[in-house]
């Protein structure tokens, strides 16, 4: 448990700062003879970028990812991938001011209690700049599980206080991208567009709620005990920044429920065992039963805000902070594809886990 | 990620069956010199054993462990601590008609599509029986975290409806155990007690939700990126039979909240860099920052009810099913030591890792 | 790195001293639907027995193993096996002597060092007794390696200064069990028992070497860079106790050689490419190529001998010790069960690595 | 068991092929707060460069290394070190013939037979290249033991039928450095070089032993059991290219010897438990007694030669091979840093393992 790496056989290592010379990683353990479309990763890429909204941080940055190694001739060659993303819209100036204080809320002093120094340029290590690396690790996934039919789409469901209450297999998932805020209801997303606007002009910022749906799991992914599929997915979502809670199927309502509201009747449907409702999101037991998982994640409204709050430096001292630098009045949108990649990377770990699992 | 090891420096490996000889773990990792108290570790199991309640499963087990090696003159050596509990009140005939029909819910579908092969007495592996191993591993490591002034507590905050609303700070967190529900708040408790009584006479089951307070954390301990200590903390009790969602200090109710109400503000206190409120629950940026830690886990209903209910059988043909044997109207209140536990095991595995972060 | 696990898919984690109650392990990872076979499991444990002959420690133990879980009527179910074997004739006043005095080149005072406490009892943890363990799970990994027709055989090769010089595929390795000292060769096994009445008469002890020949592995097992097939399997030997040195083919005596000498020619045989020699001892750049795979592990002569020797205690006070308690002569011949053991363990599980590393 | 990482806490992850873009490293669990000598890490991967000799391969990279993390204002920050090593004098138009036909003794056939796919120019994943990203991560870590006065040093003590036979300990090691072939006896080097130009003269490749001493290791590294210091020293060296065997103190001599030879009594030295010999090499059940830790790792002549050799082609195909390109006619003194670094990284993690081990 360095911290930086996530997997057992289907491995992500994520290195870099947000205002180093590059962010990136190393996959390892990807299988052999995949040939990878470099469009694609980079469109994947693209859908994480800022500057693409008022509502995003305005970096800009190109965001344009170099395979260093594990290619040949456009196919994986089962020896590690490594591959960086430059960074290059770097503005460290602006950061001189929460070099000795504190933000409220932000990684800046638990670093530093952590470690005893910190890259404060650009919130260094714990800026979500990191997640792009995710997004390359989980784009490579994503091919893998294309070839077993897999599918993972994540949309957002909640911003502030405007929720699409639909059910997810009620919902027209193929518009997610449609939208600015990636919430396939055209009614919805536009309600959270106004609030957006609304947070935004209050120098304030906002939470959320994503809902991420996979599709085509076989029976059987998942380890008993302590690496239950619930488990790990909820690690994966939680290693996310800013993410607070995590719930599948029913998730926390189903506390509410008795034991016939909630169980799911097996059935037979084209010859498989199957289940009549799917209360349990996909997974019993901690192991997949073939129905499609889902699960929701919510998150914290962005630290960093354009208002004056008070706090403490370095030294102990209470002060007040008016952060300068370029950040998100809502996070979440941008976070759609991150869900997405760490859950394509673990559903592919699990997979190839479960290779060795029987004779 | 064999599925039944967790931590890294110290790592519980959980092993048994319901209706095996055994179950049983082993505790690598656990520092040297540690005076073990055997009182307290049996006491830990004991708030984990079932009939003790009408609502608990009647099965009748002695649950006395017994240590295996590790432990020299009541004094930790520094290697692994194995243990085992003998399943003594078995009753396997009870079971012999899950051996071909797939219980609603349970993990006996899972576990043939995951391994072809399954030991349907009791739920096998998958019976949360296996828990108590991991309740002994928690009550070790409760002895580490007692050196450090580090102290865990469990509390059943809601089943059914039934909502214990109060925050954890405005609770007498020390009347706990005085609830036959592990509920802190003698009114609710009542309620949730009349609750089950009712879910009892319908043959029925019904779920819950536990809020877990760690105080005393020292700031620093969580590693960034995939290992934060949310992250594991979601893992581990997600990893918890039946939970189906977790939630950090606001949790979903994060997701409403603009930046301004969530951030908490750096004051000094006592000289210390401390937070005015605690909406982080005590982690921020996967770190704890030194304030109380605490966290939700929502659980569904008890799988197994006394009802008859559609289902299939191994041979894929659809039938009904109405199961014997002895299973709890509701596990929650059980589940508030498995809670405990595993929130022990994940926070001394972070402490002992941090200790190698600095020179 | 726990110390007391070992292996990524197919684990062993070993636990128990000496003294204690019982010795034992948990296999996680083996795959499910393998029917055991107990009589061969105790079988391969009495190789290991002390109590054989003149020259094992005389301790009379019947290492009788029991296992707790993860069979179902005698098959695996891929949960976890945990075993044990309890510890019968411990005769713990042997040892009060070298409580505070620590013997010469045994762990005494590096376990103190080490954990600043000791369970001094017949070594405690740093007992060969717990190598038993070991043969338990090497036994269970040679009912996978059966199923894929792989095969391990080892065998004394050198005791001091008699050396069976032949090559091993000029050797009857059916003969070895026939050995009292596990020499296939009746007239160097002879000659070696001689060796060791000689040393007995001196009170005594001395090493040897063991060589180890694994066939019918497939090509392709083995990771590149770290975690090589020969990296690996050095690993695995220089874990047992009282090994000083490993070496793969031609080992030590290959610095010596040119590269036109010491390179395997390819050839086609049976439509397989093959190699006209075998140099390499089966392992190319790390991988398997399909050949016999051969090493050599060294060990040096039991530490505990029943001659007076000078050494220090807990006191930092120069004194003398003259143990008792009961050792061996040569531990060598006893350690040919434990090389295969580790063998299996290290093969089986780059087998089930490698199952997922192409598509 | 990725392959491609080492290491528990102190944890290097390595990637690149010999004819990539590039090759490097990614440290992970480097403690914050060490201040890096950057020339220092640039004169380690000199030492390793290749076209420094007649007997080295004439590729001529810069090896110039490039940080991409983890490292603020010249000091470690806790989080990964990324770094990468561009691969500039690539001339892949030398490696067409060895696409289709496979060099004897070389890695391309069992890459074939493992991944199905291989990048064939410069050896790709297999090329000794890679090790230089081990060189970078060895002088990280040589910083953390400078600090607590731990030394490493390796030597070239054979090569073909040349021997030193003198103990490390009569031997100035300051003067390793001065001999084009990392022998510290001036005789014995200049023999060792007439002996490489006679191998260069007849087209051939001849192998060595290096010996490497690490001194001022405090007693209790190592862990018991699987992970003892000299398993691990074991694996870290013996996943060096061509490595064929490792061995400790007296190594395989250590089989000829009486427990009464070979046993290294206590004495009291400085007031410190010390031994009188160190025939165990520093290490006595695993883990550091204190003393000087010395061990030897023989490896074989390279397999790359400018003979035509007999072999088969990817079409099972019975040809000859004549290799062009770069290699070296003895690899064993550009081993001598790689050596090093891998004992550097092994003794740090276990250093950093230690601090979690007591109270």
């Amino acid at each position: 448990m360095s911290g930086n790496t996530f997997g057992t056989i289907f491995k992500i290592t994520s290195f870099g700062e947000s205002h180093g010379t590059a962010i990136g990683g190393v996959i390892d353990g990807c299988p052999a003879g995949i040939k990878l479309n470099f469009d694609f990763i980079q469109s994947e890429l693209n859908r994480r970028k800022p500057s693409q909204s008022f509502y995003t941080s305005h970096r800009n940055e190109e965001e344009k990812v170099e395979f260093l190694s594990g290619i040949f001739e456009d196919i994986t060659t089962g020896t590690p991938i490594a591959y960086l993303i430059k960074n290059s819209d770097v503005k460290s100036g602006d950061y001189e001011s929460i070099k000795t204080t504190y933000r409220p809320s932000h990684a800046d002093f638990v670093y530093d209690a952590k470690y005893g120094i910190r890259d404060y340029r650009g919130g260094g290590r714990s800026s979500a700049r990191e997640t792009a690396s995710r997004v390359v690790g989980g784009a490579i996934a994503k091919h893998f599980l294309q070839k077993h039919n897999i599918s993972i789409m994540a949309y957002v469901c909640q911003i502030g206080n405007i929720k699409l209450e639909k059910h997810y297999s009620e919902i027209d998932l193929s518009t997610i991208e449609k939208s600015e805020v990636k919430c396939p209801d055209i009614e919805i997303s536009n309600k959270m567009i106004d609030l957006l606007h609304e947070v935004h002009k209050s120098f304030d910022s906002i939470g959320g709620v994503i809902t991420c749906v996979i599709k085509n799991v076989p029976a059987g992914l998942g380890e008993p005990v302590f690496d239950k599929l619930t488990a790990q997915l909820a690690k994966a979502m939680m290693s996310i920044n800013a993410s607070r809670g995590v719930s599948f199927g029913e998730g926390f309502y189903s506390a509410q429920m008795k034991g016939s509201e909630h169980n799911d009747e097996f059935i037979i449907r084209d010859n498989k065992i199957r289940t009549k409702t799917n209360h349990s999101g996909g997974i019993q037991g901690g192991i997949s039963n073939g129905e499609d998982i889902y699960f929701n994640i919510a998150f914290k409204p962005t630290a960093t805000i354009f208002k004056e709050q008070n706090t403490v430096n370095t030294n102990k001292e209470e002060t007040t902070i008016k952060p300068k630098g370029r950040h998100d009045v809502c996070f979440v949108p941008r976070a759609v594809p991150i869900v997405e990649a760490m859950a394509a990377i673990t559903i592919t770990d699990f997979f190839l886990i479960q290779k060795g699992k029987v004779l």
